[in-house]
């Protein structure tokens, strides 16, 4: 172990800590960066060495690091009350919190439970949706239909909708027994069309789907436009119409995941109201508090709502909970959050900074492994291939992406691709030159790693 | 509704928030109670008036609501950074805090895995013994053993081994096929034994489930001495003894879900360390940052961990994750938590405390409706029955607690019991002095409701 004899912390995290999603034997080699600060879209560690956050910390940071009203909000906070719990007890944070996402969603969207972080606002969702079907004399459905790609985080019931085989496979036996269906796939579309002009054709596994299962259907679920684990797979916005208008046609629920989309990634503040479409159930976490604190909701509206309203004898409320329900820390900051977002030329400052990067982007296109250079509002990513002509993709035991991850470090970004796909989902005060240095940046990484 | 047109904060509630395990029709009658802010153990309302706190909010607060050292070290932390993502990345907060768990729990668990919440760290100790013995080649080990009235969180994962039906009814048909089995109930000792004196004689079915069916089981999940959920069911000691025996000889894992019962509730730092346990998992949140931000460790020992280290290619590595594992704010809360908890004197004071509840709680055993008051720790529990010679239980829809509960507001106490048990859980610093008055107080509510 490189680190052993030279680095008291870095020895500590290796013998103790546990990181997510991480291979420990990777840290013999490389350790962990340790971080010590943040300002704005940069990382400082120990040594007072820079990186800027291109993937936002996980997707969550909006408004940098240490940002001064949402300090200030969660000072504040603390001061009057850090929490209380929120069973016979409500609080103004989570009041204020309720009615904004309310207003700011679309209109059906009227009720907001709160939990703590993506999984469980899934998991709330789905057992919602099926209790509701229980309660509605239609007990048979309890199936969950969810795309090829589509990821909805770990618990073991968010799991069960999980289209990547990688995060499931070990668990295989212990998930529910839920439909996968054949989702978008854009950059290898079966159908040869383009997804500025095709008519979703590929709805046609899901059409079937629905038609054939409706009975046992409770819900399909979709990260509507950007599918964020399976490589930032993006699909256009003529399949979330078809799959409303089939939903409806069939009985079947909707959940929009917009855990990673939500708060206005895609250059919409939510892609649900920027779209237009009425999901039955919206999920919502990571920008939620800016990066600052864990926090989510799932919002439904009025007719799902009353279907567990009645009489306490009548027992059909919704029984679910978690201790820290609607932390009133986690709530002020995400007034605040919203307050900024909503604020004059906020949204409209995000034109400049999305043309920036699909301008920027054009010298990822000319690399020679360019499979495809993809861009949905403030998200983009460059889908590395071994073969331009044919697509055909890099082995996985190149571990080309996280070789480009090291070498972003190098040259002081903080990247995390995803196979072979570089993506950029940074913080959304990144400034257009800023824009420029990570993309430039990004590209010396890969022609250091493939053009050596 | 009786609020409507009075009170606007409330009806604004009313209309948007969906509260967790509440039927929400109950506030039409009966409004949620709007907390202000919150200061030792006391909340307060928007008036001034003021409510003990004696569930400590979910059981999660040990040290009083707003309290300055935990107030300054969440401060200094915001002044350096919020949130930075865990995973290639690490932080002092989260280092410092695994090598305090590390060196206060049994020497076994030398391994900290971060998550957000009760039910995702039971989630996690859930997918490691699965993933465990998958690559350790008895992929036939796939089930879980849990108790009656064990409760481990609500996500679908944790559902799965809940021995209460209340929870799992509605989602029967979407959980996993475990395994109950019937555990301790010293209130109505099947084998007509007390708690003080008997051998455990109950973990007979518990034998009998390990010895035919110890090829499928991973492991056994239980909360050690106390069953929150079902009512704070308490139970010896002698139990988890043969259980860790019983577990070692047939090759199954220990999960303890010391969610509720650690950090001092049972005047032990933690069950396993003071009754000389060695769990394959530990389970921890609630108290962890003294109820101020969600954050939940799974942990575990060597054993576990090396069957997923290796090289990257093998791919054995545990994929699992949340965005705000090991958030840095909630990491230095937990850490001025622990600070305090093991400071000098601060577990020697919990003795004549948990004396003074004994002690005053004897005047709840005098009532003509005491079935039992039962006591572990700081956490006291008195079951309401019907009929004290018998046993009988009042019936659930005469809302014996909730109607308890409702004295309690208008005496200023804030209680939430569990059917017909009334219990305390106060934080840890409540004085002597305060406990007679809990006390007191909740005996004249149970006077007022069952003999107004």
């Amino acid at each position: 172990m490189r680190l052993a004899k030279t680095d008291n912390e870095l020895i500590r995290d290796f013998h103790h800590v546990w990181h997510p999603c991480t291979q420990m034997k990777d840290h013999e080699e490389v350790p962990p960066l340790l971080v010590d600060r943040a300002e704005g879209i940069y990382l400082f560690d120990r040594d007072g060495n820079r990186y800027m956050d291109v993937i936002s910390s996980w997707w969550v940071n909006l408004l940098g690091h240490n940002h001064p009203r949402l300090n200030d909000a969660v000072k504040a906070q603390l001061d009057r009350m850090a929490h209380v719990m929120f069973a016979g007890i409500t609080h103004r944070p989570a009041i204020d919190l309720a009615e904004k996402l309310v207003r700011l969603t679309p209109p059906n969207l009227t009720r907001v439970f709160f939990s703590d972080n993506g999984s469980t606002s899934v998991e709330i969702a789905l057992k919602m949706s099926v209790q509701y079907w229980m309660q509605s004399g239609k007990p048979g459905k309890k199936r969950f239909a969810y795309l090829s790609g589509g990821y909805h985080g770990e618990t073991l019931g968010a799991l069960s909708v999980c289209g990547i085989g990688m995060f499931r496979k070990p668990f295989e036996e212990v998930l529910a027994p839920n439909i996968e269906v054949a989702g978008p796939d854009c950059f290898r579309c079966p159908y040869g069309l383009k997804p500025e002009s095709c008519a979703a054709e590929c709805f046609e596994p899901m059409e079937k789907t629905l038609e054939s299962r409706h009975r046992e259907l409770a819900a399909v679920i979709v990260e509507p436009l950007v599918q964020g684990a399976a490589g930032m797979k993006m699909y256009p916005a003529a399949y979330l119409a078809k799959l409303q208008d089939a939903c409806r046609a069939h009985g079947v629920h909707t959940i929009y995941d917009e855990i990673a989309v939500g708060f206005g990634r895609t250059g919409d503040l939510f892609v649900c109201s920027g779209k237009k479409m009425d999901p039955t159930f919206l999920c919502l976490s990571k920008g939620i508090t800016s990066g600052y604190l864990p926090l989510a909701v799932t919002m439904t509206g009025e007719e799902v709502f009353s279907a567990f309203y009645g009489d306490y004898e009548s027992l059909k409320l919704f029984i679910h909970s978690h201790s820290y329900t609607a932390n009133p820390l986690a709530c002020a900051c995400a007034n605040a959050t919203l307050d900024i977002l909503t604020g004059e030329n906020f949204m409209a400052g995000l034109a400049p900074r999305i043309s920036a990067m699909r301008e920027e982007a054009r010298r990822l296109e000319d690399l020679e492994w360019c499979g495809e250079y993809r861009q949905t509002g403030m998200i983009g990513a460059l889908e590395l291939v071994r073969d331009r002509a044919t697509g055909e993709p890099f082995p996985f035991d190149r571990r080309i992406g996280y070789r480009v991850y090291l070498e972003g470090l190098k040259r002081g970004i903080f990247m995390r691709p995803l196979g072979n796909v570089i993506y950029f989902l940074p913080p959304l005060v990144i400034s257009p030159e800023e824009i420029g240095t990570m993309v430039e940046t990004a590209r010396q990484c890969v022609e250091a790693v493939l053009n050596p």
